[in-house]
C-alpha cells in the first residue's frame, strides 16, 4: 500500500521529464513560474505549501493533495496541523470534499509509515 | 466486477473509521451535519437523498454519486426515476458530465445485481 | 427592491428572445431540451424544479437561483421546505455557498412580497 | 468607491441576521461549524484566515475574498503578505482568477483607504 | 447601454496598472505568460482567442468572457463563428452556461453596436 | 501501456451501448445534440474538436480529455499544435491542470505509439 504514493511520485517524475522534452517555451516558463511561487517570500515557503494543500483540496485535486502533502510533511507540518487544515477544506468546500479528504488522510497515514 | 462497489464501500468504511480516530472536532461536528442533512424535516429523507445524488453529479464526484445511488435504491426509487434524475445532472452540467454518467450507469446495474 | 427580480425577469426574457432571433439550431435544441428537462416523468416536474434549484446552489449561480426559486413557488414548495434545500446546497458545498445562501433567502423573501 | 466594501458588508449583515431568524437547525450549525474553523487550534486563526482567502481565490468568489480581505487585515497581514498570497491563487488558479485578483486589490485598497 | 463594456475595460485598464504598480514579481510574470499564450505559434493567435472565449464560458467568467469577445472581434471573427463556439461551450457546460450566454450574446451586440 | 487508452474506448463504447439502451428520451436527445455540436458549421469540425479539447482541459476531466485528443489526432492536428493547446489550458486553468496535462501528453504519445 506504501507504494501508492510511489507510484505517484514515479509517475509524476517520469512525465514532467517527458513535458520538460517536449520544449514548449510557454510550458516551461509555467513550471518555473509555479515552483518560484512557494519560495520564501513575504510569506514563508513554509506558509505557502499549506496555501497550496488547501487549494488543491478545496479544488478537489487528489494528484495535487498528495504532492502538497508530501511538501508539507517536509516543511515540518505536524499531523495535528494538517488535520486543521484538512477541516478548513471540508468547511469551505462542503462534504463534496469528503471523498479527498479520505484520500488525504490515507496519503498521510502512508507518508508517515515510510 | 460487482465488487467495485464493494471495494468502495469498504474504504469508505474503513478511512471513515479512521478519520474518526483522528479526533478532530470540527471534523466530527462536520459528518454528523452531513448525516443530519439527509433526515427527514420539510422535505423528506427520500427527497433530500435525490438532491445529493444530482448535486454529486453536477459536481462531478464518482464516489459521492456511489455513495448516493446505493441510498436511493434503498430509498426506493425506481430505475426509470433514477434515469430521470440523471438526466437533469446532465442538462444542467453538459457534456462534462457524461463519462459520470457512464459511471452512474454502470453503478447503478452493479448495485442491482448484487 | 422588488424589482431586483423583475428587472432580472425581463432581462433574460428580452436575452432570450434576442438568442432565439439568432436562429442557432443547435442552440435552439438545446433551450428545447433544456425545457422538456423539467416536465413531468418517471419523477415529477415539482421534484425537478428542486433538482435544478439545489444544482444551481452548488454550481454558484445566482441568476440560476432566481429562475428556480421562481419556479420552486409556483411549483408550490412552502418556505420551510425551500429552507431545508437550502440547506442541502450548504452542506454539500460548503461555505463558498453562502453568498449564494444570502442571494436565495433574498429572492425567496423579495418574491413572496409580490 | 470606500462604499462598495461598506454595502457588501452592511448586506452581509443584514442577510445573516434574515438567515439565522428563518432558524433552520442545519443552517445555525453550519454557521456555527464555519465560526469555529477559524478558530486557533493546531493551525494559529490567523494562519486560517489566510486559507480562507486563497481558498476563496481559486473559487472564484468575490464576496468571499471581500470578507477575508477584511479579516486578514484584522489579523495583522501586511500588503506584501496578501499579494504574496494573491500570487498563489493566481498560479493554482490560472489566468481565470485575474478579474478576482482585480477585485480582491481594489478591495484592499479600499480598506486601506478606511 | 454601450457603456457596460467601456465601463469594463476601463476598470480592467485602471486595476491593472494598479497591479503593475504593485511590483510582485510573480504576478508581472503571469502576466507576461498570460499574454504570451495568445501570440502566434504552432496554433495562429486567432484560434487561442476562440480557445480563450470558450474556456472562459465553460468556467463561467463574465469578465474573461467580455475580454475574449473583444479579441474575437478584432481577429476577425463573424457572427455566426462566435455563435457556434457559443453553442460549443452550451453543450459542454450543459444549462448552468445560459447566463453566461445571455451575457456573451449582449457584449457581442454591444460590441458590434460601437 | 498502450492498453489505457483501448481500455478507455471499449468502456466508453459499451456504457454508451447500455445508455442507449435504456431508452431514455432527454438523454438520447442529448447525445445526438453533443455530436452535432462537432459538425462543421460556421466554424470547421477541426477548430471544434479542438475547442472541446481545452475545455475538457480546464474543467479538468481525463475521459474527456483522452476523447478529445483521439479526435483531435484524427483531424489532422500535430503534436506541437496540441503543445500548444495544452499550453492555452495551463494558463487559464493554471496549476490545478497539471496532472491532466501530465495524463494528456501521455495519451497522446500512447496513441501516437499505436
Amino acid at each position: 500500500m506504501t507504494s501508492r504514493l510511489d507510484d505517484f511520485e514515479s509517475y509524476r517524475e517520469r512525465m514532467n521529464q517527458r513535458i520538460s522534452q517536449i520544449d514548449h517555451l510557454g510550458i516551461k516558463r509555467f513550471y518555473s513560474l509555479d515552483s518560484s511561487a512557494y519560495h520564501d517570500g513575504a510569506l514563508s515557503g513554509k506558509t505557502k505549501e499549506l496555501l497550496g494543500l488547501v487549494a488543491s483540496m478545496v479544488l478537489r485535486c487528489n494528484d495535487c493533495i498528495d504532492y502538497h502533502i508530501l511538501q508539507c510533511i517536509e516543511a515540518g507540518y505536524t499531523d495535528e496541523q494538517l488535520y486543521d487544515a484538512f477541516n478548513m477544506a471540508l468547511v469551505v468546500g462542503g462534504s463534496i470534499v469528503i471523498p479527498h479528504l479520505r484520500h488525504a488522510v490515507e496519503s498521510l497515514d502512508l507518508a508517515r509509515a515510510k
